[in-house]
Protein backbone atom coordinates (compact mmCIF):
# COMPACT_ATOMS: atom_id res chain seq x y z
CA UNK A 1 0.00 0.00 0.00
CA UNK A 2 1.25 3.63 -0.74
CA UNK A 3 2.47 5.17 2.48
CA UNK A 4 -0.32 8.29 3.03
CA UNK A 5 0.98 12.13 3.61
CA UNK A 6 1.02 13.98 6.20
CA UNK A 7 0.26 17.66 6.53
CA UNK A 8 0.60 20.02 9.33
CA UNK A 9 -1.13 23.26 10.13
CA UNK A 10 1.12 25.80 12.21
CA UNK A 11 0.81 29.24 13.20
CA UNK A 12 0.41 31.26 16.22
CA UNK A 13 -2.93 31.45 18.46
CA UNK A 14 -6.25 32.17 16.75
CA UNK A 15 -5.07 31.95 13.00
CA UNK A 16 -7.40 29.87 12.10
CA UNK A 17 -5.24 26.73 12.10
CA UNK A 18 -8.33 24.80 13.75
CA UNK A 19 -10.84 25.76 10.87
CA UNK A 20 -8.85 25.58 8.02
CA UNK A 21 -7.35 21.81 8.93
CA UNK A 22 -10.98 20.41 9.71
CA UNK A 23 -12.51 21.85 6.18
CA UNK A 24 -9.46 20.85 4.31
CA UNK A 25 -9.83 17.10 6.29
CA UNK A 26 -14.05 17.34 4.72
CA UNK A 27 -12.53 18.44 1.58
CA UNK A 28 -10.08 15.19 1.08
CA UNK A 29 -13.20 13.12 2.19
CA UNK A 30 -15.04 14.48 -0.55
CA UNK A 31 -12.36 13.74 -3.08
CA UNK A 32 -12.34 9.87 -1.80
CA UNK A 33 -9.30 10.14 -0.18
CA UNK A 34 -9.43 8.39 3.32
CA UNK A 35 -7.87 11.02 5.72
CA UNK A 36 -7.29 11.48 9.53
CA UNK A 37 -8.22 15.08 10.91
CA UNK A 38 -6.32 14.97 14.20
CA UNK A 39 -4.37 17.92 16.32
CA UNK A 40 -1.67 18.31 19.04
CA UNK A 41 -1.28 18.74 21.93
CA UNK A 42 -3.62 16.01 23.73
CA UNK A 43 -4.88 13.52 21.37
CA UNK A 44 -3.64 10.44 22.51
CA UNK A 45 -5.26 8.85 25.60
CA UNK A 46 -1.99 10.24 28.11
CA UNK A 47 -2.32 13.55 25.41
CA UNK A 48 -5.77 14.30 27.08
CA UNK A 49 -4.32 13.46 31.13
CA UNK A 50 -1.02 16.11 29.93
CA UNK A 51 -2.87 18.32 27.91
CA UNK A 52 -4.79 19.02 31.61
CA UNK A 53 -1.39 19.10 33.16
CA UNK A 54 -0.08 21.39 30.78
CA UNK A 55 -2.74 24.11 31.53
CA UNK A 56 -2.18 24.44 34.97
CA UNK A 57 0.75 27.08 34.83
CA UNK A 58 1.10 26.47 38.53
CA UNK A 59 2.08 23.01 38.15
CA UNK A 60 4.36 23.11 35.23
CA UNK A 61 7.09 26.07 36.49
CA UNK A 62 9.76 25.02 34.18
CA UNK A 63 9.84 26.04 29.96
CA UNK A 64 12.04 22.73 29.75
CA UNK A 65 9.39 20.56 31.46
CA UNK A 66 6.60 22.18 28.95
CA UNK A 67 8.48 21.15 26.08
CA UNK A 68 9.35 17.39 27.74
CA UNK A 69 5.84 16.89 28.37
CA UNK A 70 4.95 17.57 24.79
CA UNK A 71 7.27 15.49 23.36
CA UNK A 72 6.25 12.64 25.60
CA UNK A 73 2.38 13.73 24.09
CA UNK A 74 3.69 13.49 20.26
CA UNK A 75 5.73 10.68 20.46
CA UNK A 76 2.48 8.66 21.84
CA UNK A 77 0.15 10.74 19.15
CA UNK A 78 2.88 9.28 16.44
CA UNK A 79 3.18 6.16 17.00
CA UNK A 80 -0.15 5.19 18.17
CA UNK A 81 -2.28 7.48 15.64
CA UNK A 82 -0.35 9.60 12.98
CA UNK A 83 1.73 6.37 11.79
CA UNK A 84 -0.82 3.92 11.85
CA UNK A 85 -3.03 6.02 9.63
CA UNK A 86 0.29 7.20 7.05
CA UNK A 87 0.90 3.28 6.90
CA UNK A 88 -2.54 2.43 6.19
CA UNK A 89 -2.36 5.29 3.26
CA UNK A 90 -4.22 7.89 4.84
CA UNK A 91 -3.59 11.46 4.48
CA UNK A 92 -3.04 12.84 8.00
CA UNK A 93 -4.03 16.29 8.75
CA UNK A 94 -2.28 17.45 12.04
CA UNK A 95 -3.28 20.88 14.03
CA UNK A 96 0.03 21.62 14.91
CA UNK A 97 3.24 19.56 15.18
CA UNK A 98 6.35 19.57 16.09
CA UNK A 99 7.22 22.91 14.40
CA UNK A 100 4.80 24.50 17.55
CA UNK A 101 7.19 22.72 19.88
CA UNK A 102 10.11 25.31 18.17
CA UNK A 103 7.94 28.38 17.60
CA UNK A 104 6.60 28.26 21.22
CA UNK A 105 9.30 26.73 23.45
CA UNK A 106 11.69 28.11 21.44
CA UNK A 107 10.04 31.75 22.95
CA UNK A 108 10.70 30.47 25.86
CA UNK A 109 13.94 30.77 25.54
CA UNK A 110 15.05 26.43 25.14
CA UNK A 111 18.25 26.60 22.93
CA UNK A 112 16.06 25.15 19.35
CA UNK A 113 18.61 22.08 19.14
CA UNK A 114 17.72 20.78 22.36
CA UNK A 115 13.63 21.02 21.12
CA UNK A 116 14.86 19.27 17.73
CA UNK A 117 16.68 16.44 19.56
CA UNK A 118 13.60 15.92 21.20
CA UNK A 119 11.21 16.59 18.67
CA UNK A 120 13.08 14.25 16.02
CA UNK A 121 13.75 11.77 19.27
CA UNK A 122 9.56 12.06 19.47
CA UNK A 123 8.62 11.90 16.00
CA UNK A 124 11.04 9.21 15.37
CA UNK A 125 12.49 11.40 12.67
CA UNK A 126 8.92 12.06 10.78
CA UNK A 127 8.38 15.48 9.22
CA UNK A 128 5.36 16.83 7.87
CA UNK A 129 5.50 16.37 3.85
CA UNK A 130 4.09 19.99 3.88
CA UNK A 131 3.18 22.61 6.81
CA UNK A 132 0.87 24.86 5.92
CA UNK A 133 1.81 28.45 8.05
CA UNK A 134 -1.08 30.37 8.65
CA UNK A 135 0.16 33.91 9.37
CA UNK A 136 -1.13 36.71 11.09
CA UNK A 137 0.02 39.56 13.14
CA UNK A 138 0.24 38.89 16.72
CA UNK A 139 -2.07 42.40 16.99
CA UNK A 140 -5.38 40.30 15.02
CA UNK A 141 -4.18 36.90 17.39
CA UNK A 142 -5.18 39.53 20.34
CA UNK A 143 -8.27 40.85 19.04
CA UNK A 144 -8.93 37.56 18.12
CA UNK A 145 -8.55 36.20 21.89
CA UNK A 146 -11.83 34.89 23.34
CA UNK A 147 -10.97 32.44 26.02
CA UNK A 148 -8.42 31.82 28.24
CA UNK A 149 -6.81 28.39 27.54
CA UNK A 150 -3.04 28.50 28.47
CA UNK A 151 -2.17 27.70 24.96
CA UNK A 152 -4.50 30.49 23.49
CA UNK A 153 -3.07 33.29 25.95
CA UNK A 154 0.14 34.84 26.19
CA UNK A 155 1.43 38.98 25.96
CA UNK A 156 1.73 40.58 22.60
CA UNK A 157 5.83 40.48 23.28
CA UNK A 158 5.97 36.33 23.64
CA UNK A 159 3.18 36.16 20.55
CA UNK A 160 5.96 38.46 18.71
CA UNK A 161 8.58 36.10 19.41
CA UNK A 162 6.43 33.18 18.55
CA UNK A 163 5.64 35.13 14.98
CA UNK A 164 9.32 35.28 14.35
CA UNK A 165 9.98 31.86 14.90
CA UNK A 166 7.77 30.85 12.17
CA UNK A 167 8.57 33.35 10.08
CA UNK A 168 12.17 31.81 10.63
CA UNK A 169 11.09 28.01 9.97
CA UNK A 170 9.27 29.37 7.10
CA UNK A 171 12.23 30.19 5.38
CA UNK A 172 14.47 27.79 6.64
CA UNK A 173 12.25 24.80 5.65
CA UNK A 174 11.19 26.89 2.18
CA UNK A 175 10.37 23.13 0.26
CA UNK A 176 8.07 22.00 3.16
CA UNK A 177 6.61 24.92 4.20
CA UNK A 178 3.34 27.17 2.60
CA UNK A 179 2.82 30.45 3.64
CA UNK A 180 -0.64 31.42 3.74
CA UNK A 181 -1.87 34.93 4.60
CA UNK A 182 -4.24 34.01 7.64
CA UNK A 183 -5.71 37.52 7.17
CA UNK A 184 -7.94 37.21 4.53
CA UNK A 185 -11.40 35.60 4.63
CA UNK A 186 -11.52 32.21 5.92
CA UNK A 187 -13.51 30.75 2.64
CA UNK A 188 -10.67 32.39 0.57
CA UNK A 189 -7.83 30.81 2.88
CA UNK A 190 -9.66 27.44 2.10
CA UNK A 191 -9.29 27.85 -1.59
CA UNK A 192 -5.86 28.64 -1.18
CA UNK A 193 -5.35 25.54 1.06
CA UNK A 194 -6.66 22.96 -1.50
CA UNK A 195 -4.90 24.91 -4.05
CA UNK A 196 -1.52 24.39 -2.41
CA UNK A 197 -2.46 20.66 -1.86
CA UNK A 198 -3.36 19.98 -5.28
CA UNK A 199 -0.19 21.66 -6.43
CA UNK A 200 2.40 20.10 -3.86
CA UNK A 201 1.24 16.34 -4.19
CA UNK A 202 -0.18 16.04 -7.50
CA UNK A 203 -2.21 13.33 -6.77
CA UNK A 204 -5.97 14.78 -6.21
CA UNK A 205 -8.63 16.64 -7.58
CA UNK A 206 -7.33 15.79 -11.10
CA UNK B 1 27.74 29.33 51.59
CA UNK B 2 29.47 25.95 50.73
CA UNK B 3 27.17 23.61 48.17
CA UNK B 4 25.68 20.66 49.57
CA UNK B 5 26.18 17.53 48.48
CA UNK B 6 23.91 14.58 46.69
CA UNK B 7 23.91 11.35 47.50
CA UNK B 8 21.59 8.91 45.47
CA UNK B 9 20.51 5.41 46.24
CA UNK B 10 19.86 3.20 43.30
CA UNK B 11 19.10 -0.34 42.95
CA UNK B 12 16.74 -2.99 41.53
CA UNK B 13 13.00 -3.07 43.56
CA UNK B 14 13.02 -4.16 46.89
CA UNK B 15 16.79 -3.74 47.33
CA UNK B 16 16.01 -1.85 50.86
CA UNK B 17 17.12 2.16 49.76
CA UNK B 18 14.24 3.75 50.71
CA UNK B 19 14.68 1.90 53.90
CA UNK B 20 18.38 2.88 54.22
CA UNK B 21 17.86 6.44 52.69
CA UNK B 22 15.64 7.18 55.21
CA UNK B 23 18.40 6.35 58.18
CA UNK B 24 21.07 8.12 56.19
CA UNK B 25 18.69 11.17 56.27
CA UNK B 26 18.19 10.77 60.28
CA UNK B 27 21.66 10.30 60.72
CA UNK B 28 23.09 12.57 59.26
CA UNK B 29 20.28 15.21 60.89
CA UNK B 30 21.61 13.70 64.42
CA UNK B 31 25.06 14.76 63.54
CA UNK B 32 23.68 18.25 62.90
CA UNK B 33 23.63 18.51 59.28
CA UNK B 34 21.09 20.11 57.35
CA UNK B 35 20.04 17.08 54.64
CA UNK B 36 16.54 16.86 52.42
CA UNK B 37 15.69 13.39 51.88
CA UNK B 38 13.47 13.07 49.02
CA UNK B 39 12.71 10.35 45.95
CA UNK B 40 11.92 9.81 42.18
CA UNK B 41 9.48 9.60 40.50
CA UNK B 42 6.71 11.68 42.29
CA UNK B 43 8.20 14.87 44.15
CA UNK B 44 7.43 17.57 42.90
CA UNK B 45 3.68 18.74 42.26
CA UNK B 46 3.49 17.51 38.54
CA UNK B 47 5.59 14.39 39.62
CA UNK B 48 2.68 13.35 41.97
CA UNK B 49 0.47 13.54 38.49
CA UNK B 50 3.20 11.78 36.12
CA UNK B 51 3.15 8.91 39.02
CA UNK B 52 0.11 8.16 38.60
CA UNK B 53 -0.15 8.21 34.90
CA UNK B 54 3.42 6.16 35.06
CA UNK B 55 1.80 3.47 37.13
CA UNK B 56 -0.89 2.76 34.67
CA UNK B 57 0.31 0.65 32.10
CA UNK B 58 -2.68 1.31 29.88
CA UNK B 59 -2.20 4.51 29.69
CA UNK B 60 1.89 4.76 28.82
CA UNK B 61 2.27 1.98 25.85
CA UNK B 62 5.70 3.02 24.86
CA UNK B 63 9.01 2.98 26.65
CA UNK B 64 10.09 6.47 25.43
CA UNK B 65 7.10 8.31 26.53
CA UNK B 66 7.68 6.74 30.00
CA UNK B 67 11.82 8.00 29.75
CA UNK B 68 9.79 11.53 28.90
CA UNK B 69 7.92 11.59 31.40
CA UNK B 70 10.32 10.53 33.92
CA UNK B 71 12.72 13.22 32.04
CA UNK B 72 10.14 15.65 32.98
CA UNK B 73 9.50 14.79 36.87
CA UNK B 74 13.07 14.81 37.44
CA UNK B 75 13.59 18.07 35.55
CA UNK B 76 10.58 19.62 38.06
CA UNK B 77 12.35 17.85 40.93
CA UNK B 78 16.14 18.92 40.18
CA UNK B 79 14.81 22.48 39.84
CA UNK B 80 12.28 22.73 42.55
CA UNK B 81 13.47 20.63 45.05
CA UNK B 82 17.46 19.46 44.71
CA UNK B 83 19.51 22.76 42.97
CA UNK B 84 18.12 25.20 46.42
CA UNK B 85 18.59 22.49 48.78
CA UNK B 86 22.24 22.38 47.62
CA UNK B 87 22.34 25.82 46.97
CA UNK B 88 21.90 25.86 50.61
CA UNK B 89 24.47 24.03 51.96
CA UNK B 90 21.84 20.79 52.33
CA UNK B 91 22.76 17.16 52.03
CA UNK B 92 20.18 15.86 49.30
CA UNK B 93 19.38 11.76 49.73
CA UNK B 94 17.59 10.93 46.80
CA UNK B 95 15.81 7.66 46.55
CA UNK B 96 16.40 6.67 43.26
CA UNK B 97 17.67 9.19 40.34
CA UNK B 98 19.29 9.64 37.00
CA UNK B 99 21.02 5.85 36.93
CA UNK B 100 17.26 4.84 37.55
CA UNK B 101 16.76 6.05 33.82
CA UNK B 102 19.59 4.15 32.37
CA UNK B 103 19.21 0.85 34.22
CA UNK B 104 15.26 0.67 33.84
CA UNK B 105 14.54 2.15 30.30
CA UNK B 106 17.67 0.86 29.10
CA UNK B 107 16.33 -2.70 29.97
CA UNK B 108 13.36 -1.79 27.81
CA UNK B 109 15.60 -1.20 25.12
CA UNK B 110 16.13 2.49 24.65
CA UNK B 111 19.86 3.51 23.62
CA UNK B 112 21.74 4.55 26.36
CA UNK B 113 23.08 7.59 24.57
CA UNK B 114 19.79 8.70 24.35
CA UNK B 115 18.94 7.79 27.89
CA UNK B 116 21.81 10.13 28.66
CA UNK B 117 20.93 12.87 26.57
CA UNK B 118 17.81 12.91 28.51
CA UNK B 119 19.29 12.78 31.57
CA UNK B 120 21.43 15.82 30.71
CA UNK B 121 18.57 17.52 29.74
CA UNK B 122 16.67 17.14 32.79
CA UNK B 123 19.14 17.64 35.53
CA UNK B 124 21.33 20.29 33.29
CA UNK B 125 24.01 18.34 34.06
CA UNK B 126 24.33 17.21 37.33
CA UNK B 127 25.65 14.19 38.87
CA UNK B 128 25.25 12.43 42.77
CA UNK B 129 28.30 12.98 43.98
CA UNK B 130 28.17 9.80 45.30
CA UNK B 131 25.79 6.75 44.46
CA UNK B 132 24.97 3.81 46.43
CA UNK B 133 24.13 0.59 44.79
CA UNK B 134 22.49 -1.38 46.63
CA UNK B 135 23.12 -4.90 45.42
CA UNK B 136 20.75 -7.52 45.74
CA UNK B 137 20.05 -10.83 43.07
CA UNK B 138 16.92 -10.79 41.31
CA UNK B 139 15.88 -13.54 42.64
CA UNK B 140 15.62 -11.81 46.13
CA UNK B 141 13.58 -9.03 44.93
CA UNK B 142 10.75 -11.48 43.36
CA UNK B 143 11.05 -13.19 46.95
CA UNK B 144 10.46 -10.02 48.51
CA UNK B 145 7.76 -8.91 46.69
CA UNK B 146 4.32 -7.54 48.08
CA UNK B 147 2.50 -5.18 46.41
CA UNK B 148 1.28 -4.51 42.27
CA UNK B 149 3.48 -1.11 42.37
CA UNK B 150 4.37 -0.49 38.50
CA UNK B 151 7.65 0.55 39.55
CA UNK B 152 7.45 -2.95 42.12
CA UNK B 153 6.72 -5.63 39.28
CA UNK B 154 8.28 -6.82 36.20
CA UNK B 155 9.27 -10.76 34.99
CA UNK B 156 12.33 -12.11 36.30
CA UNK B 157 13.95 -11.74 32.74
CA UNK B 158 13.39 -7.81 32.94
CA UNK B 159 14.91 -7.55 36.31
CA UNK B 160 17.82 -9.28 35.50
CA UNK B 161 18.58 -7.17 32.67
CA UNK B 162 18.17 -4.17 35.21
CA UNK B 163 20.60 -5.77 37.66
CA UNK B 164 22.92 -6.56 34.64
CA UNK B 165 23.13 -2.38 33.88
CA UNK B 166 23.47 -1.36 37.31
CA UNK B 167 26.26 -3.41 37.63
CA UNK B 168 27.61 -1.99 34.48
CA UNK B 169 26.88 1.23 35.55
CA UNK B 170 28.75 0.91 38.74
CA UNK B 171 31.68 -0.67 37.47
CA UNK B 172 32.00 2.37 34.33
CA UNK B 173 31.81 5.54 36.94
CA UNK B 174 33.79 3.64 39.97
CA UNK B 175 34.43 6.74 41.59
CA UNK B 176 30.90 8.08 41.31
CA UNK B 177 29.58 4.07 43.09
CA UNK B 178 29.76 2.58 46.04
CA UNK B 179 28.37 -0.82 45.68
CA UNK B 180 26.61 -2.77 49.07
CA UNK B 181 25.67 -5.81 49.37
CA UNK B 182 21.86 -5.39 50.05
CA UNK B 183 21.35 -9.16 51.01
CA UNK B 184 23.39 -8.72 54.10
CA UNK B 185 20.76 -7.46 57.71
CA UNK B 186 19.94 -3.96 57.28
CA UNK B 187 21.24 -3.11 60.53
CA UNK B 188 24.78 -3.99 58.79
CA UNK B 189 23.90 -2.08 55.79
CA UNK B 190 23.22 0.96 57.64
CA UNK B 191 26.71 0.54 59.16
CA UNK B 192 27.95 0.29 55.86
CA UNK B 193 26.26 3.22 54.23
CA UNK B 194 27.31 5.54 57.28
CA UNK B 195 30.90 4.82 56.51
CA UNK B 196 30.59 4.92 52.91
CA UNK B 197 29.51 8.18 53.39
CA UNK B 198 32.35 9.28 56.22
CA UNK B 199 35.27 7.93 54.41
CA UNK B 200 33.93 9.84 50.80
CA UNK B 201 33.09 13.17 52.26
CA UNK B 202 35.71 13.38 55.25
CA UNK B 203 33.58 16.19 56.03
CA UNK B 204 31.27 14.46 58.73
CA UNK B 205 31.61 11.81 61.73
CA UNK B 206 34.66 13.49 63.08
Amino acid sequence: MKRGRLISFEGIDRSGKSLQAKRLADWLGEQGQPCLLTFEPGSSDIGKQLRKMLLDKELVRQPLTCALLFAADRHEHVKSRIEPALAAGKWVICDRFRDSTLAYQGGQGIDEKILEQLNDLACEGLQPDLSLLMRISPQTSLQRHGDNDYFETGDCDYMQQVAANYDRLATSHQQRFAVLDGEQPPDLITELVRKTVIERFNEIGK
